[in-house]
């Protein structure tokens, strides 16, 4: 439906972005936070048109998308408010002392923008995660300019998207080139852009071949430049002996939920439970079997998709010492997902690499292990991962403190009784876990503090206050939080 | 001297490292600052032996080594003591909320150490960016053992430091694995360690071929990890003409003095003036020629290094519309610098990407811009660089906003009115620029910031507070700053 952009036309774009740079990293925190607010009432203005354009190209339904789109007005808005709130600054300053021998000059340091920032958007998110999503509100706030390629997947709304950014960018009398949209299906435009010599910075989320390869295109540059690429995980799962015999159907309930909800397509995703051999644990295999039956298949988000969970599914079923537990109908329509729950044993999965690989789906594989030191073992072989989950009583959690090292060691998030699924949008929060989870297990591309990402510290030594940023001048006029001689205050310092 | 150590007797150390990790991340910050304070007075009992060795080995006086030794001893209580106030955690906690549609869940977000950490050390800095320095300090601050590659070019001041760390690991009984010393003068030994499984990050100080090799290691790894490379600058210092006008010969003093210290041996040294033809440059060219003549040649740091600086130093002399302004007396003994001035016009700098590049030791190159718009156009062709100086006065400022923005893009830290080097140990310190200054701009290697290079976060979710890290537990134990429902606070949270 829509051409590739050609390398004139993306050419045209970074150079509107660096020049727009220049304008936009000078305006100040509040004129940021004002623009992305300005976003989002763009995007909630035009939600109906939006959500009906989404619905037809992802499969989502309406109330998920809904939520999405609030969501992502929510981002906006939030990372708006900690960027003017600015403690992302991290302004540190250290006054001379001319006491000290030998004396010392005065330091003060603050994060700067890095500049023009790439974005490529998920196919499962097509706002919160796409074209005005997270790394787009984190780019903003950090006084990057923006360049989307558009997920060809929903190239529409992203388009639609895209017009609400720029109609943001008259009514707020931004610099024109803060905001380019990029249409390419081809690989060819994905490269061009992060080889482009006014890129900065990438952020991508998606699938691992896709964000590696961007990852190393970043690496292989002449100047090399971050690429944060989210590729998701299998989020494995811990049940823990004395609480799965306390609740047993409890937990076999929320996971079916959490594997089947929007067709089993998030990052955060319950891809592997891993439990040990017992009573209890046949029968938690049973009633999730039984739960998942009862989730009728749905249409994923486009028939590569689809396609690709097919494939994995069925090869994942068809490795040796793999039974398929149970599997809700098996689809007719045309892409459709398959609830699915299968079961191997402990030293099968250790064995077997194929079984350690993301099945983007609603697909569980449950692991039944001899004994606790197998499950460390499991712990341990695991790759990175995004999240890892313990279902764990008081007493599992005092007897093993070897199992928590290790699963903690793997996740960028850990989380104790509940499920993965469901990223809350706040400062605590960790979305990026160790590779191949990430690119960069030291940011979060959800949150506030994946601003950061997109900006890096410069140090001013022995400057006159009045020729000083505002975030590092004494009076401290934006009121932010400093650290001043190794003090953190927002007290202003006495000239 | 030494043998380079086989690749069993490294992985023993690895897997040692390994081990001691599980152990030393969990011992509290405290008695990690006890440990560092240790290896502090280990040093200095053993100062005489260790100056001693030094100064055979690199040719550095003996004042200089000795105030570089109390500067690693300082790097080492400063960073521990940082370590200790324990802000670098960046403990960041949200409550639970169940008002909230949907309830939200209780996060607690902090840094956790990476894992085993490979040193590099630098040629030119025996005790502050070496063995103990500024490197292992932050790594030994983070919770992450270390594994420290000896430069061949002083192995035995190495071996010695090492032996006084490992003594400390005794009297305040560490893990054994914490430290190890690795003797390696070949390449292979430097790429197995960085391809180690075990290794989780790397610190290089040196040379940009050295860096670069490691970082793209790193990169290539199946695991990629990150190389922090620090690759030297050739550090642009910009004189503005009413500046110039006031203080020629002041300036002219000041910088053949930088620029010749310690035989111009530091990566901060000023090898690049920039100014704009006028009867005030050629008076400063002219005076600094006449001041750098006062210095005789000196000593390098190794054959090595005085021959690369012989070779650089020649080529830039025979490049095109270069003249040499003046040279002290030619170097006659083996190993010396010879403190050397060359002249260019900017267009030629423009034109000749070789005249862009370190010559490492006491060399810098005077450029005279034909007028402010080249001397923009300079700033915006530079290469990433470790500091950017300006030589202004405030009117010089006011009248050149578009030269300001251009030097910051360029550099880590933006000095204004005085000289590059001299590198202060402190938190608002930012000792990284835009590569290929560093491979990654975004941290710094010297102040106790650069602990944050060696560490990722960890989101726990839905954790009981018995079970929470004590950085992130209810009554605040450590009594350390954090951010509570995006509010900068010491205080406790009420159960």
């Amino acid at each position: 439906m829509y051409k590739d952009a050609t390398t004139e036309e993306i050419n045209i774009a970074m150079e509107a972005a660096w020049k727009a740079f220049h304008e936009y990293r000078n305006m100040s925190l509040k004129t940021r936070a004002e623009f992305m607010r300005a976003i989002g009432t763009e995007l909630q203005d035009n939600a109906d048109e939006l959500i009906k354009t989404a619905t037809r190209e992802t499969n989502l339904p309406e109330p998920r998308l809904l939520s999405e789109l609030s969501r992502t007005v929510f981002q906006l808005n939030q990372y708006g408010e900690a960027g003017e709130r600015g403690k992302w600054l991290e302004a540190t300053i250290d006054t001379a002392n001319i006491d000290k021998k030998p004396p010392t000059h005065d330091i003060r340091k603050m994060l700067v923008p890095l500049g023009p920032v790439v974005v490529f958007g998920a196919s499962n998110f097509p706002f919160a995660y796409s074209t005005a999503g997270g790394d787009t509100a984190c780019a903003f706030a950090a006084g990057c300019p923006v360049i989307v390629k558009a997920h060809p997947a929903h190239a529409e709304t992203s388009e639609m998207v895209a017009n609400a950014i720029l109609k943001a960018v008259e009514k707020c009398k931004m610099p024109k080139g803060i905001f380019a949209h990029i249409h390419g299906a081809s690989v060819e435009v994905g490269k061009f852009l992060v080889m482009h010599p006014r890129t900065s910075a990438v952020g991508f989320t998606g699938s691992f071949g896709g964000g590696k390869q961007l990852f190393d295109w970043g690496n292989q540059r002449k100047v090399p430049i971050p690429v944060f690429a989210e590729m998701g995980s299998i989020n494995p799962v811990f049940l823990l002996p004395e609480k799965l015999k306390q609740s047993c159907e409890e937990i076999a309930k929320m996971y079916a939920a959490s594997i089947t909800q929007s067709v089993g397509q998030f990052c955060t995703n319950p891809g592997l439970i891993i439990g040990i051999e017992s009573k209890e644990l046949q029968e938690f295999v049973s009633l999730l079997g039984k739960e998942i039956q009862k989730i009728a298949p749905a249409k994923m988000l486009h028939a590569g998709i689809a396609k690709a969970f097919g494939e994995k599914r069925n090869n994942a079923l068809q490795q040796k010492n793999v039974t398929m537990v149970s599997s809700s109908d098996i689809a007719t329509k045309e892409n459709e997902g398959t609830p699915t729950i299968a079961t191997t044993k402990g030293e099968t999965f250790l064995a077997n690499p194929v079984l350690h690989q993301e099945v983007f789906g609603p697909f569980s594989l449950v692991v039944s292990c001899k004994d606790l030191g197998e499950m460390v073992e499991i712990a341990r072989n695991l790759e990175g991962q995004l999240t890892s989950t313990i279902m764990a009583t008081d007493n599992d959690l005092t007897g093993n403190p070897a199992l928590l090292e290790s699963v903690k060691d793997i996740c960028g998030r850990f989380i104790l009784n509940g499920v993965p699924t469901g990223v809350e949008v706040c400062l605590s929060m960790q979305h990026g876990g160790p590779f191949p989870a990430t690119t960069d297990s030291r940011f979060t591309s959800v949150g506030a503090d994946g601003i950061k990402r997109f900006a890096r510290p410069v140090a001013f030594q022995n400057w006159e206050n009045k020729f000083l940023p505002d975030a590092l001048k004494n009076e401290n006029p934006l009121n932010i939080w400093r650290v001043v001689n190794n003090e953190v205050t927002k007290d202003r310092i006495q000239d």
